[in-house]
């Protein structure tokens, strides 16, 4: 089954946008099993919107527009449906009512224009639009769905996944549920997870879509289930996540939005610690992603950027001989930094980061080349790491790699003591 | 005149990546004068690249196709070209030529399916490609200019510039050459950019373009100018450069690929100083910033991350008493974070950001205030600002803010003493 995407905006035909609404339909899309053969980007002009709807129409099993259903008059999504479809729009009470409550509620003034979002072509049903007040529509012509969603990406998103997805797919035969879970890895690359995976993915049924989704030393695993109702995708999906769970073990460290360093923030938290950072070859990158979680400040004493021998030996008190004898990137280095922020700052736990970012080699060692450390009251570990491409992307690689050695080794100071070693066997 | 974009390549109906070469070629077209109506995205897949390309021929003076011209088997534009303009396909023995001296040179083998790079539909010229290995395509279908790239973006880009739009440009009798000049501006609103270059805009004759692309805190206006020859297209840009210039005066902090941390680096290089940070509402962005620049280590000492009271009394020396009375988002704590930097990795300049990022108030400020201060041997300079925006925007915005601060303060060390406020006048 195929489906088509047309995205609605002059602003996206001119550049000032991109279009990325586009690719994440297309992943949705390729996870719930429809094909998509083409996306297309027409400005907002009724009869060029008509024109790419019919032409749509004409080759695929169904047709998602994204764009032009706001108040004003350049939002002229819904007049092309309806031309195309060769039917009224009507005004839908209901909407009308919904939209004067809404600016009532937030006691602003509603300018009557507001009520062309009440204009529904006739014979359409709306999607409910709780992030803004463009409702979406989803009608037939000519015996396929067509649906239109706004271009905002957090309500276009809502919308695909309220009412979009389930009805393709519904379409399709699977059902009217579609359950998607996102397992997310730190600190091992791509091919190695999908390789580690391969078994998994050969024992399954095919009812569960497994895709994987990079980013610097990140894998996002997503698997999505189409059942008849939630239940039952949810118990698709439960089996082979376990068998997931099993074969990656702590290589996954949370679940759909979860990210590394609010994980690290919960368990610093939950064990009533705090948090210092020494960076090198990450210079604020890793001070910088802490300090964007909301909240960061209840556990996050600080941090220092020493990008140069003077400050790894003023600040962080890394002895001078150390720096000599081991070079800058070293593991007797990072592990001195570390300790050296914990002392700094009265933190309980010290992270660092010492490198080479490149383009130049850096302390005798070729860029990609870090090693990182994590001290506490109890010890110190270290661990080193190859980092592929730029300089960019080796600080943002190093960045996650040190973050997810902070979580390792939390989740280890949370374990009651004495039974870390036999859980977890020799994995 | 109008020019359609044919995008190819499953990634991008698949999402796996965003299709940004069709906005960054609207702003392109936009510029030079040509319309755009449609994008369309294809699959590797000849039947469905053809189809697209003779719909676009239909509609529009021109087509440019993107992607699909690498050397594997799922690399088609050529083959698609070539059967809409009912040719065949020939080897090119240059570029024949030109790929086994370009591997020869790497020193490694040249698989044979690159030769198929050298195939070109018979009656096409080639655009090089200094930056890969697929030569680009021009040829005339239907009496209508059709242009193939590579996907790449940075090959993209190199011919677009080089080749595409100054033949399009000489098509519609403006001229064979495209000059475009970027003039960035920073600390200054778009609207109030764009407000303050109107009288510059109706002022002109219309033979140079002007485009406003904003960022967090930063403003670039792009020039572009279509002419016979560069020597013209320069010659028509010059005085409307000279007129901006005139009329944002140290607003304009440099040109087309400045960024604010190189001009930075270059003025502290130039002055014999060294920079430290000290952050508390960037948290590490500013130092982010500064040490993705090549080179950074020769000016920039180090930097602290002083999240939160006691970071900023203990390591950088704000007096306790002062931080109660002014609140950690104050003038006073600000300057006392800058001078205390200095300090603290004995830097000559020192730069401090502090503020309210968001969601929740901080110190009693609102989101969005931010206190800035730039410390040097002669004094302390300040600087409030409201960001605007959500904690993200708000913590890059006083970064990007920072860093001019620190530009402005550094332009002035820089002069000769005595003759600046004389040259500046009261501006």
């Amino acid at each position: 089954m195929r489906c088509e995407i047309v995205a609605v905006g002059t602003e996206l035909l001119l550049g000032q946008i991109v279009n990325g609404n586009a690719a994440w339909i297309g992943r949705r899309l390729a996870d719930v099993g429809w094909d998509c053969h083409r996306h297309t980007v027409v400005g907002d002009n009724q009869e060029r919107i008509a024109g790419a709807l019919r032409e749509a129409l004409g080759r695929a099993d169904a047709v998602l527009l994204t764009g032009g259903l706001g108040p004003t008059q350049d939002d002229i999504t819904r007049e092309a449906i309806a031309a195309v479809a060769e039917v009224a729009l009507v005004r839908d009470p209901a909407i009308e009512r919904w939209l004067r409550e809404r600016f009532a509620r937030m006691g602003v003034p509603m300018a009557e224009m507001n009520l062309r979002q009440a204009d529904v072509p006739a014979g359409a049903r709306t999607i409910g639009n709780p992030r803004g007040t463009a409702p979406g529509l989803m009608l037939e012509i000519v015996g396929r769905p067509v649906y239109a969603v706004p271009g905002v990406p957090r309500e276009m998103r809502h919308m695909l996944e309220a009412a979009v997805l389930p009805d393709l797919a519904a379409r399709t035969g699977e059902g009217r549920a579609i359950v998607s879970r996102t397992l997310r890895t730190a600190g091992v690359g791509e091919s190695l997870v999908a390789e580690r995976l391969t078994p998994v993915w050969e024992a399954g049924d095919g009812s569960v879509n497994l895709a994987y989704l990079a980013a610097a030393g990140e894998v996002r695993v997503r698997l999505t289930a189409a059942a008849p109702d939630e239940e039952r995708a949810l118990a698709a999906i439960a089996p082979v996540e376990a068998a997931i769970r099993a074969e990656l073990g702590d290589v996954i460290y949370g679940t759909d939005d979860d990210t590394l360093e609010e994980v690290c923030g919960r368990l610093l938290v939950g064990g009533g610690r705090t948090l210092a950072t020494a960076e090198s070859l990450t210079g604020g990158l890793l001070a910088a992603r802490i300090t964007d979680t909301p909240g960061s400040s209840a556990w996050y004493r600080g941090g220092v950027c020493a990008y140069d021998a003077d400050a790894k030996t003023g600040l962080l008190a890394v002895p001078p001989v150390l720096l000599d004898a081991a070079g800058p990137v070293s593991e007797a280095v990072a592990a001195a930094m570390a300790e050296g922020a914990r002392g700094l700052v009265d933190a309980d736990v010290g992270l660092a980061t010492t490198g080479a970012a490149g383009p130049e080699p850096h302390g005798g060692q070729p860029p990609g080349v870090a090693w990182l450390a994590v001290a506490d009251a109890v010890g110190t570990r270290t661990r080193q790491l190859h980092a592929p491409g730029d300089r960019s992307q080796v600080r943002a690689w190093v960045t996650t790699v040190a973050l997810d050695l902070l979580r390792r080794r939390l989740e280890e100071l949370g374990r009651p003591t004495g039974t870390a070693a036999d859980r977890e066997g020799d994995r």
